[in-house]
């Protein structure tokens, strides 16, 4: 648009702008003009992906990192990362009200703690990585695995936000399972709690709230909610158990919805697709929908569970 | 490839492009040999970004606009928007027949008067964060929410995109509206008309069809499906009610699928999860499935209901 | 971080870091050492971004091929896409044990056959572009549909993919894949064979297994899982077929679930929404799930059915 053409156009942008920048005055919550003490999510990415090079060293190789000794090169990394994720840190204590020099040490004491916890979340990633390839007939290799699975990236991103959640970061956390969900369709709060050996297939429309406990050897498929009953009471809830407890060992297949608090899947039990489940289920439990009723319009559903021959 | 390597190779690589290139003949839908008449989908990507500075000034910071002065940052933001949008409409609006000399001035007309739009918008996102906030007991603060939430990002891309799509501008709101559902997982059609404080929590999964009308007050939660009952007729439906109308205050939980453009659900009712809606329901209704019937296997289900003792 | 402001803090990073160091040599599964071998995931994303100018030549335009000679652009394209594809397909086929002049001359092989196949790609997907149109009320133009609609780029990605699946190409295919899965929600495995006139609507949330067979004329629509009946067994099932059959012309309504490697959905038939199927289905069905028994509240269900006046 040639916005200087003529005055009349330049009157009606000028307006325009006015009327926008006016509008800010309102004091609406969606008001903050304050540029400087905001945290950058696209930074938050950066480290996401920076932090998985330290996971998996070799798979993601960055040109920028492309140098022979790999190790000094994971130094270099691990250096770099820990200052950008200090700075975040530093930006979202803000949020509080301690003086500026207690925050800067409680950001450092964090990204410190944080960074030595690095060797336990591998050690729990490769548990993960192991239950994919075994629970998964068409996955080929570990490499197809790291290098193209939703479910071991949404899981990643899960266990490193799971760490800064425990040591009470705001926001971050948040931000780092979002992108995932951004990247995958699986909605993992960083609040949950995930024993070793998870596996997530497909994943898509996954949601795992906030206060849900997950145990080890546990599978999960696409679509499966572990919600809540009602959220009708809204804030008030925040902190109370909200969501169920997966105990070790369970199955979870696709599209099931498992919601409640109080409810407790036991142990090696298996929940078949589409199940709905309210109440507590007692250990090595095997639930499925009986067959729904179905209408076959002008069919004759007789001849239906006689398996069709194949061309 | 070293494709200069030897005669035989060069030839069949030659062969190949031609055969690609004769294939462009064929005269198929998917060719438009015409480069420069397209819309540009990065570049609307990168509108929606800035839009969302303008929307939520302060929160989207931006190196390049990091100045001192935030108001001339956010003047001079809207006059670039207007720039790029007046030239993307410009060239969608060539799609139709008019000489180009109107068609500048009906995307001038159309630019201006979207961003005059733009107080309006924000009062209605303004309600959206306060509706997510307070539904939400995971949600910590205003800023995790506009940083982090899929929900409030949606619905930001379809406030946005609708007036667009109220103003009769063709195909961008939709690739604005696919682009939002790329991140999310959340399908809005720009199309539906939808009332003050909406709230979406997770979202994947979310389809909202172009002809639904929802009310003010409402909630909705991943995987639901505000549909239409068959589509086999096509292009003939097209412009007709196809979907539903959602009443003021109704909450429709996970899952749930309320399809037809008859289909009225009353204003304060409950959708239950995984509830499957072709009707209309009174106001004030509460529905949700019965408890499905369930095999459990070799299970004694009466234990089922007695909650297990949690460790 | 001021990281060397002190020599405590100092001592302590160069802890943490010779911690993680070390812990790569527990040889775990995650790790791989072998940064020069790696397959590039953001090179292969970017083949399928240059891919499709080559499909749809005129829609993707890209300032740095801007010529006016747009032939001479595609040609250049084609070449530039053949040299990059070759590499990786030379990188992943080192995982293998074959000697380094054999695995260059098989991946120049693969590289050229893909591309002889690239007219016969457009020509499925041309009739998938119309399928699409004739099955969308809400689709204005090819333009918007190939613009902006998830389903046709999903089923782009998966058709180019499935080529180099079927050239026996390890992981690149199923990186492709799990890109298009990141953009769309849409989970197509590349092994599943797809006929003509393939229609996916919304999308999001749509899984096609590895072993699933569609005949032509097919429309699927969000949230449809075609799956396996249990991966109880993991890797020894790989390869058997577990996935149904889908015939000609059959529609498959939102949200519906079809199990089984012996399950063949007969020709013509139409799946309703939500209808969960692990059984064969003879030609010409017309199958949806009845009336969900639903529980409302204190209402009176006999007035639901009355429609409701809109306003």
């Amino acid at each position: 648009m040639e916005l200087k053409k003529d005055a009349a156009l330049e009157e009606a942008v000028a307006a325009i702008t006015d009327n926008i920048i006016k509008d800010y005055d309102n004091d609406r919550d969606i008001d903050r003009l304050d540029f400087y003490a905001s945290v950058d999510r696209s930074a938050i990415e950066d480290i996401v992906h920076k932090l998985r090079r330290i996971i998996y060293p070799g798979y993601y190789r960055d040109r920028a990192y492309y140098i022979y000794n790999a190790r000094n090169n994971v130094a270099a990394l691990i250096e770099d990362v820990m200052y950008r994720l200090h700075q975040q840190i530093s930006t979202v204590l803000k949020y509080g009200a301690a003086p500026d020099a207690a925050i800067e040490e409680e950001a450092r004491r964090i990204t410190l703690e944080f960074f030595r916890r690095i060797p336990l979340i591998r050690e729990y990633l490769d548990t993960d990585l192991a239950a994919t390839l075994d629970g998964d007939p068409a996955a080929q290799s570990k490499d197809e695995i790291i290098f193209a699975y939703p479910g071991i990236l949404a899981i990643t991103v899960y266990r490193l936000a799971h760490q800064l959640y425990e040591l009470k970061v705001p926001l971050i956390p948040r931000i780092m399972t979002e992108y995932a969900h951004t990247l995958t369709g699986i909605d993992i709060h960083p609040g949950a709690t995930i024993g070793k050996h998870f596996f997530i297939d497909h994943g898509t429309g996954i949601v795992i709230g906030e206060t849900t406990h997950i145990g080890h050897h546990v599978k999960i498929y696409q679509g499966v909610t572990l919600g809540a009953l009602s959220t009708r009471a809204g804030q008030r809830l925040r902190g109370k158990q909200r969501h169920p407890t997966i105990e070790d060992r369970v199955t979870i297949y696709s599209g099931a919805s498992i919601f409640g608090g109080e409810t407790v899947i036991g142990h090696d039990s298996v929940i078949g697709s589409n199940a709905f489940i309210t109440f507590s289920v007692k250990p090595n439990s095997r639930i499925s929908i009986k067959n729904q009723e179905l209408d076959y319009g002008e069919g004759d559903p007789a001849v239906f569970d006689q398996a069709l021959k194949k061309d």
